[in-house]
């Protein structure tokens, strides 16, 4: 596994590691708040030598893992880019999915989110918005909180449970501030999202919004990622949500090869 | 650069490289065709040292740029697609190109493709499709010919001489097979796409389409990425399209901090 992150989000190199390992960790200081980066950035925040931090560099450059741009400083390159499409649990599934989150988009007009999990956390794979639509904190290729958030919910739901189990004893690893749920209630709370086959959250910020999401299967029948949509709080009652998006996440299902049923079985609640 | 690619498209390690770039030509044995490798054929691809392979490729999967499999073959990982979404000519563009990318297809419900040129070729970054629309041959992150394409002939139109001269000057890079363009007229054929702000390409394979493709500019100007669309060529006279693809481009150019005015003036053709 990763190590730590430190409070930027980033993995610093330690000294001792094996070269591929310092290698990773130096593409691993590239964050959505730090997008570019020069030398002596890179070298400081991963931990290396200036020259052994420059040696890499020029390798992961010349091989196109890293883009120097005319100031001098470094980014992520398209080759990597390129390579990173071909991860299954990325781009495999969002290319099967993206003619039906187009589909969803296009009836209603709403954030629709396409994210698997990755350890801890979910990561948003997809994310189809018009210029109009609420505003929303995540983007593509992004993180996401578990225990929070509408597809992070039915993400961990249908988790292994020692994942599950790991995730509930670490507190660091339950979010903090507003929407936290405490662990005897994530329990609960994920039971519940099993049972309904869907989970309904409600946020206020950035914006006022209900994300209702759903799980998709692969062909062995694993939940592999997760769909939803998020709407503003005052536009739609949650529930009338739930079997739209559940119907897509099947047909997702179906296009990767997932064979069974649905499992889970929304009731419409008295008062939502 | 890179080094020469093989028939399949990977480029084979060489005993003697850096430990950093031999691990990342295992990363670059993964293609469209080969998306789960084991140990062996990761190691006879990359020209690895058995042990050597088996070292590199659990810290690579320890790290998350490779996933193991039930069946013990390995995939490039989420955490690698992760970083690589930080790539401003990836998902960088994309980001800010999306919400035009919905609204061509919007009104126009034909394949919308987003390409930037990596090398001697095009890597598309993006692609809305639905699923009635016609077929084509290209994935996201897979990589198209500049010489035969409508977004590649934009993209190389606009590089700079340096480029366009190594492209022209070597046998190999230029397209074989259905579309094929000689050097000479491949010269008059950019000095025209110029001209015009717009490359139009008639296909047959594997259907009949027209691809209508235009430049993207960035903030300093230079030329980014190319917006093309894609319909059947029975459906639509094509220079109806060319206002419309570069209008949608010049309004992603305007988003990316181009100022600049459009260059390039489409002359309705007598026959096209």
């Amino acid at each position: 596994m990763v190590g730590a992150r430190n409070a930027a989000g980033a993995v610093p190199g330690v000294p001792g590691q094996p070269v591929v390992v310092r290698a990773l960790s130096l593409l691993a200081q590239f964050t959505e708040q730090r997008r570019a980066l020069n030398l002596s950035e890179l070298s400081r925040l991963a931990d290396l030598a200036p020259a052994t931090a420059l040696r890499m560099v020029r390798h992961l450059t010349e091989w196109g893992a890293l883009e120097k741009l005319e100031d001098g400083r470094y980014v992520v390159g398209v080759r990597l880019w390129e390579i990173a499409s071909l991860s299954p649990r990325g781009h495999g599934v969002r290319q099967i999915a993206l003619p039906y989150l187009e589909d969803l988009y296009e009836v209603t007009r709403h954030h629709v989110l396409l994210a698997v999990r990755e350890g801890h956390e979910a990561v948003l794979i997809d994310r189809l918005s018009s210029r109009t639509a609420t505003e929303v904190a995540y983007r593509v290729g992004g993180r996401m909180p578990l225990s929070t958030t509408a597809v992070g919910q039915v993400l961990l739901a249908y988790a292994a449970p020692d994942v599950q189990a790991e995730l509930l004893a670490q507190p660091e690893a339950q979010d903090v501030g507003p929407g936290r749920v405490p662990a005897k209630d994530l329990r609960a709370l994920l039971a519940e999202v099993k049972q309904a086959g869907a989970a309904v959250v409600r946020r206020t910020h950035p914006s006022q919004t209900v994300s209702v999401a759903a799980p998709i299967r692969g062909a062995g029948g694993d939940v592999v990622a997760a769909l939803s949509i998020v709407v503003p709080d005052a536009a739609t009652q949650a529930h009338e949500m739930v079997p739209l998006v559940r119907a897509s996440a099947l047909a997702i299902s179906r296009s990767l090869g997932h064979q069974g049923k649905a499992s889970g079985a929304w009731r419409h609640p008295v008062a939502l």
